[in-house]
């Protein structure tokens, strides 16, 4: 690398700095002393570093960048213009309401992958994003720009051990050590030794440099791209607000942008006047590899095979799910699975089997299993990432972080509710419909059967958007025929007359206790309506108004999760302007250890327990 | 330690292998391999290490054990029984519904502070016991047992760092490395060194010794009494399942019971030859120190100090949040305060300015904070974390934890809703209220202004158990005088008539844009009766039912969160058996960046989308 490039980068790291004070001074808000810290390695990881397309950013050969410091997104933005992705002046739309140029940035930027700003999660992604390349056998290189503070967050040590582990070489991430955080110093301000240590420890190739010398700074990508079966950390000292004396390395100016007047136009003509003089020529950003397509998607519900069940079988939904991903992953080799060591509960070691090299083992760490799904469904896989569902609630930020990015993910929950049994409270999942109906655009299947469950199975890969499928412990009866069809916000009713008093929504195991419920009630002369809600969210509306009006608009919801956030509530919302009664039988405590059955009793969604509120409510 | 009493410590890990094995065979399903390899430690560390009292398990000055791989849970149960807290035969109800011993450890027993089972949450709490140790100015000890496997977990390494940040050296964990976790070798397998080097740079003392040599146990635990100035981790290297060689070191033997019968009795025979005779004493186990207690807990709604504010002062809920915090805090002295970075968001820094040596810096690791504030509690201490909102949602299992456990902990949200206006999406809390409504034992409160927003933070000391307060970032008028009270489960009616057509239910920000339509509507001749909602769980059905019946049956509810969870669903459970119309208006879509008032009306939660619902109701 000629001495006179580095002029030019030097000058473009001060043009980035430029327009991040720029941008947030006149947006009134954001993080100019964090984006000036990271000025030379974003100057240095755009413009002598990645191969990309700037007017092509989702170019499947690129090198990619995930802004972990999510923060940081003025220096983002300002960087893309610099190479052309958009006008230069466009930066200073920052943060409108009307402009893509976030807070934080997210995937309605075409360059980005995935959304940031809950820090901790870049590197998880990256891990995603790494993987992918493997996956697709392209060279695409990944880089994960990090602040020093968001080391601290666990789920970066998770993405550390994970991609030590699968020896991800073309993993590269920067640690940004300015040394300070939002309300002080970090734990280890400027000790850059105490970071090289931990990351040496985790197994990467770590490379300490001065972060604002950009000699350094290139010679640390050139180590890092000749680095062999190891991923590699570049621990970079630097100062927040560099180059402005009034902020630079000073603590209590973290979000706060420069007033506008005097106290900006100053800091601006000081960096100006840090640009150098130079003939050099402009740098040129080398083009991506030549394209490949991995073609268009198939529909999987289409191709799925015919599920060989028979009526009355008996198979529990997860073995179900675990069937269903290996037929998937037939189908399409953009299917992908990730464990955290739970593969033999979850019944997803059957697409192991047969698809080793597109099965990607986390161990017991959810947050860097959802993040690396989240990367790896930002390159165009279809990835499902599965556990007990109460450990889901693990990674419930990065799911968060999922629905804003709107990545194709299908997550699965195994074990849910107290129909696991003598494990106890910690195992159960009962708040996980909650969680996934908290993020409006994710689609959520809970199938009752072996049938429906390979059915959902391939809707969720036919779904684009976030998927949660949740899958059940026991063996359940098949009670559909393989011709049977489900689509998402529609249900099946599985039982029904003219003559029906109450209407009973349930789904999972609850649909067999509203079967038993309907026998015995039926026995002594009342009937009811039973509806297998097997799509949660979206949610059947016009189904459930329609049977609510044929049933005195009486409905009873049952179900095996807590009250809140559940069955009964999405039912009870899709009806809201009808003035019916939804009752809702759920857990209501915290529960303990127990045989199934008797915890499905005691908790108050038995058979009995719907008979006992069947009568109830059509005496009042 | 004399030669005699490692037989006799021997002798004691036979016996809780035995147990082990006899109780999950009993039970017919449990972890016998995990236990097993954890036996040695399990008697050294009960039989001559730590200070207890069996049959006062609460004791504030004894030494504290956390089974942080809570799978182990009969082994436990087993060492518990031998030091006589119960007989041993009651290790035979081992999962039974009649029984506290449950699958995995919860304090319904009372020797457990923490309920574990959740993997990796075990020094987390260790954390919290440990710095309330130093609260308390006692030198108890804590003591963490780890598996290998759960290491994973990016908690653990949160953990890790906390801990030697605050220099615990009253604070000892042991990692049993068995090398196998559920389904498979761990990633590390037998590779103690692969422990050891991560938590050397993670800034501990390490001790790598051979688990099953009582002799290298009993030195290792003495070394970490001797170390000053950092936690200690021991890296136990074991074989899962020692002692039976049918299952011993094998893997695909995780959470399998041995089958009644000759299995079993064969294995019982097996580990009984390995007892040596002896005829040392059984081992005494020291007493703690002598009791000292920290009296009767205050009042704190009484002691309050009376909030200064006058109405109409305008004053954000977080800032009241923060005076408050500080008041209570001169109130006792077991009220402390854990921080992941963000106190001068949350206000947190004014409780930091007066009693900085009950604030707790966590860091950007909202998992620890929150599992140290579980351990605090367990130990007898008011903790009160807090961060924004949304990121507490990175410790959602440890709040599904702490809800099983039912401390007594108070975690308080900021930057609620879309109301934080140009941080974006990223920083928005919209899905909060449901994951603490989903918490039964859960008390959630909301407060709308500053005076309601100081006595509910009183309440909230004053209530045993979890309790969420959400707070706003914009500033808010006072509408409450200094006389009005406030109640868990009740609710304020701020404008009614005796022609009322419609209730609107609204908290935080939206009671004001509530109060804005309802003076809009009465320009027009509609009167609508507005509801602040400060108890969101328990909620006040009583004073919804009313208001319902005053209303035609039909209610608007309006809040800064999604529709799904929140105020919306705690409303129409509250009056499910009415038949009303209960309306929810809330945030429906994935926002954006943009001005706060800008982004209340663009989602629907505004004055005027109020108005507009109230119009559409009263013509239906």
């Amino acid at each position: 690398m000629p001495e006179s490039s580095i002029a030019v980068l030097q000058n473009l790291a001060t043009q980035l700095r430029i327009d991040s004070v720029r941008s947030t001074t006149a947006a009134g808000s954001g993080h100019p002393t964090t984006c000036l810290s990271a000025a030379e390695i974003m100057a240095a990881v755009f413009f002598a570093e990645m191969r990309f397309d700037p007017r092509d950013p989702q170019h499947p050969e690129a090198d990619r960048f995930v802004l972990s410091k999510g923060h940081a997104a003025p220096i983002l933005y300002a960087a893309w213009a610099a190479a052309g992705a958009f006008p230069r002046e466009d930066v200073m739309q920052l943060r409108e309401l009307s402009s893509d140029l976030e807070g934080h940035p997210t995937p309605r930027l075409s360059f980005v992958d995935v959304a940031t700003g809950s820090l901790g999660q870049g590197l998880a992604a990256g891990v995603g994003i790494a993987l992918n390349a493997r996956r697709i056998e392209s060279d695409y290189r990944t880089y994960v720009l990090m602040g020093d503070g968001e080391s601290a967050e666990g789920s970066v040590w998770e993405a550390a051990q994970v991609a030590a582990f699968h020896k991800l070489d073309n993993l590269c991430a920067i640690t940004d050590v300015n040394g300070f955080g939002q309300s002080r110093a970090t734990q280890f301000a400027h000790d850059a030794d105490a970071f090289m240590s931990r990351w040496k420890a985790f197994g990467w190739h770590v490379i300490g440099i001065n972060g604002h010398d950009m000699a350094q700074v290139l010679a640390a990508f050139k180590e890092a791209r000749q680095t062999t079966g190891r991923p590699t950390m570049i621990v970079a000292s630097t100062l927040k607000g560099k180059g402005v004396k009034l902020f630079e390395d000073k603590d209590n100016w973290h979000g706060k942008a420069l007033k506008k007047g005097a106290e900006a136009d100053a800091a601006i003509a000081e960096l100006e006047a840090q640009y150098i003089k130079t003939n050099d020529p402009a740098p040129v950003i080398p083009k991506p590899a030549q394209r490949r397509s991995e073609g268009a998607l198939p529909n999987f519900s289409k191709a799925l095979p015919t599920p060989a069940y028979k009526l009355g079988d008996v198979v529990a939904t997860r073995e179900a799910y675990g069937t269903a991903l290996a037929a998937l992953g037939a189908i399409d080799r953009r299917v992908v699975a990730l464990d955290s060591d739970v593969k033999n509960s979850t019944f997803s070691e059957r697409f192991e089997k047969v698809y080793p090299d597109r099965f990607y083992q986390m161990f017991i760490a959810e947050q860097v299993m959802v993040g690396a799904a989240m990367g790896l469904a930002a390159r165009g896989a279809i990835a499902f990432p599965s556990s007990f569902a109460c450990f889901l609630e693990r990674a419930g930020d990065f799911v968060r972080m999922a629905g804003i990015s709107n990545l194709n993910i299908k997550l699965a929950g195994s074990h849910a509710g107290v129909s696991i049994g003598e494990d106890g409270p910690s195992q159960m999942a009962l708040e996980d419909l909650a969680m996934f109906r908290g993020v409006p655009n994710c689609t959520v299947f809970y199938p009752s059967d072996a049938m429906s469950a390979e059915r959902l199975m391939a809707l969720a890969a036919d779904t684009h958007g976030p998927v949660y499928i949740r899958t059940t412990r026991p063996k359940t009866p098949v009670i559909y025929e393989a011709s049977e069809s489900f689509v998402a916000g529609g249900s099946k009713t599985i039982r029904q007359s003219d003559r029906d008093a109450v209407t009973v929504v349930a789904a999972g195991v609850t649909l067999f206790e509203a079967l038993k419920a309907h026998d015995v009630l039926a026995a002594e002369g009342t009937a009811i309506r039973v509806i297998d809600l097997y799509s949660v969210q979206p949610v059947d509306r016009a189904g459930l108004i329609a049977a609510g009006r044929a049933t005195n608009g009486r409905i009873i919801t049952v179900e095996d999760h807590y009250a809140h956030g559940g069955i009964g509530d999405a039912v009870s919302e899709a009806v809201w302007d009808q003035g019916f009664k939804v009752q809702r039988l759920a857990v209501r405590e915290i529960p303990r250890s127990g045989p199934p059955d008797v915890l499905i009793d005691k908790y108050g969604i038995s058979g009995r327990a719907i008979v006992e509120a069947v009568r109830a409510l059509v005496t009042t």
